[in-house]
């Protein structure tokens, strides 16, 4: 028999704000494009607080949260003959696209035109059936959105890989930094700290800009070259025109005209924080040195085992707390406070 | 000797807001890289407006305006050797920049760091001095700075393309507009208008975007293939995602985020008219499909050459209602209702 029992432990919040807590769930069988996945570690996703609050008018629940997954393979279907049991594996944001459009040919599911598949508390294409995350000891997945995981990395610091790491490794790869080029990192957090990471690895300066000089001097020993005070119009001044790109990761609406000014001429701010209504935008520094603002939406399966298999070479993680499935609700509380560096990751062996 | 008289007719606004009226102004000598040119024809450009009313707080006085310039060589320096009087000539927003910047090296003179010299009510680089611009008989202008124009377009209609052309040809140019592609252009001014005739004559599928359908029918006139009402959710639904290129040319501060969505994956809205403080932008639109809002300002000498070039061998010229100079003030009040099609162009001969 290839499927172990399919009642599956898992933390879930039942409804919209409530707490979380352990429950019993029914898995898929494992169909023949499948791959049962034994979850060893999953990351804490800031979207997961607000999706588990129904922030975004989007939830579903029963929820079980979590799309930052590492694990073993268990079992796979038939059809999968490139995934052994006892393979390293990760599980990101999506689980499924239509498979049929431009973005899914171009291997840039996150940007399917049907709408992708969310990991968790998103309706199956199949009808009917819902998602789960996570924060369970178990996951079924198509083997087409299971990446593998270089044995070499931390499990533990590898899964915020799966969000947080392609979130901010897609627009850099897609805007080609490298070597030579100066890359300002906004914002240090979650996102931040892995695009400080990732800029440095692939060669480029890397400037973190920040109201903080505490964050400042955090990001440096993540690999900042340089340091800049956004509040300081001084410090901004000497710095305009400078950046090649930028990589915004502030998480709330804020007035980014400020940063506009220090792009080069047709350079490009991405926005990979911030979704929704912002501020009131300037349209001068974008006239005046055809400068770009854009943004970027996590990352397509190919680019994430793309960012993955580099991350194995350049020995990159996150820099994590790992807690008890126990301690998500506190975790959570902690979160709204800013209050981890930088991300926690839930150790699923303390799951029941 | 080499130089007609200095003393030259023009037509000046002597005070913010004034009435323009005739003057004599003095034009300086031809200096050894210098080109005078008798001037046949100068278009009205919407900014002229805004500079002769000191709209933006930069405006010199007493000002000449007009930065849309055709006329013939009269004489050059002696370092000029290829360009013969009798030539047809043409003279857009700048008449100068610092030449040793990056961009000044890239012939993209409209973005010198040390900021490019305006045609009109600007600086000199020399200390002292003041530019006067196109409503004019003459003027002096650094061979570098001057354009050829073909001898086959319509002299009157040309003057518009060293202003409303190179602006829309500059970022139709630069984000390679061409068959296969799938163009809009917002608004139908004297900007709009010209998008509309370059994007055809690239090869383009051009639509003009406006809530006016009857702009829309004029658009089709130009060379538009079809026309989308802005105002019309239910048509802005159908053309979701079907743009390469948003060519904005709405004048005024706007509510630019119903447009993004128009744009395939990947796909820029470049603002060409509304500089400035604008909308709150959404920033979904961008995240959720890797989209880009960009700027551009005029264009450099180089691609405004370029732009002529293929004005000439596309028999392309601006729609223009021709003025007698004394008609300015009139035209100005006209063009504050929005009444021309679609640009006004001073004919110097009724300057005495």
């Amino acid at each position: 028999m290839n499927s172990p029992l399919r009642s599956v432990s898992a933390f879930c919040a039942p409804t919209a704000g409530a707490a979380l807590g352990p429950v019993k769930i029914e898995r898929r069988p494992v169909g023949p494009r499948d791959v049962l996945i034994e979850i060893d570690y999953c990351g804490v996703c800031h979207s997961d607080l607000h999706m588990a609050r129904n922030d975004w008018g989007m939830s579903l629940f029963p929820m079980v949260p979590g799309h930052e997954i590492i694990g073993r393979v268990v079992s796979t279907g038939a059809e999968v003959t490139d995934l052994a049991a006892g393979k390293r594996v990760g599980v990101g944001c999506l689980v499924d696209s239509c498979r049929q459009c431009e973005a899914c040919d171009d291997h840039l599911e996150q940007y399917c035109v049907k709408g992708f598949t969310l990991t968790y508390s998103s309706p199956t294409r199949d009808p009917g059936g819902l998602t789960f995350g996570g924060y369970s000891k178990q996951i079924v997945v198509d083997r087409n959105y299971v990446v593998t995981v270089p044995e070499t990395l931390d499990p533990a610091g590898a899964a915020p890989l799966l969000c947080a790491g392609i979130t901010t490794w897609s627009p850099l790869a897609h805007w080609k930094i490298g070597p030579g080029m100066t890359v300002g990192v906004i914002g240090l957090g979650g996102l931040g700290h892995m695009g400080v990471k990732f800029a440095h690895a692939l060669g480029a300066r890397v400037v973190m800009i920040t109201t903080s000089p505490q964050k400042g001097e955090d990001a440096r020993k993540l690999g900042a070259d340089d340091v800049l005070i956004s509040s300081d119009a001084k410090a901004m001044a000497g710095f305009a025109g400078k950046f090649d790109f930028l990589l915004n990761t502030i998480p709330v609406p804020h007035d980014f005209n400020a940063y506009m000014g220090l792009l080069k001429r047709d350079a490009t701010m991405c926005i990979v924080g911030a979704i929704g209504p912002a501020a009131a935008l300037n349209t001068a520094p974008l006239v005046m040195g055809r400068r770009n603002i854009a943004g970027s939406l996590i990352g397509g399966i190919k680019e994430t085992q793309e960012m993955l298999d580099f991350a194995g070479l350049n020995n990159i993680t996150a820099d994590v707390e790992v807690i008890d499935v126990a301690a998500i609700n506190d975790a959570y509380g902690r979160m709204q406070r800013s209050d981890v560096k930088y991300r926690f990751v839930i150790d699923l062996a303390t799951l029941d």
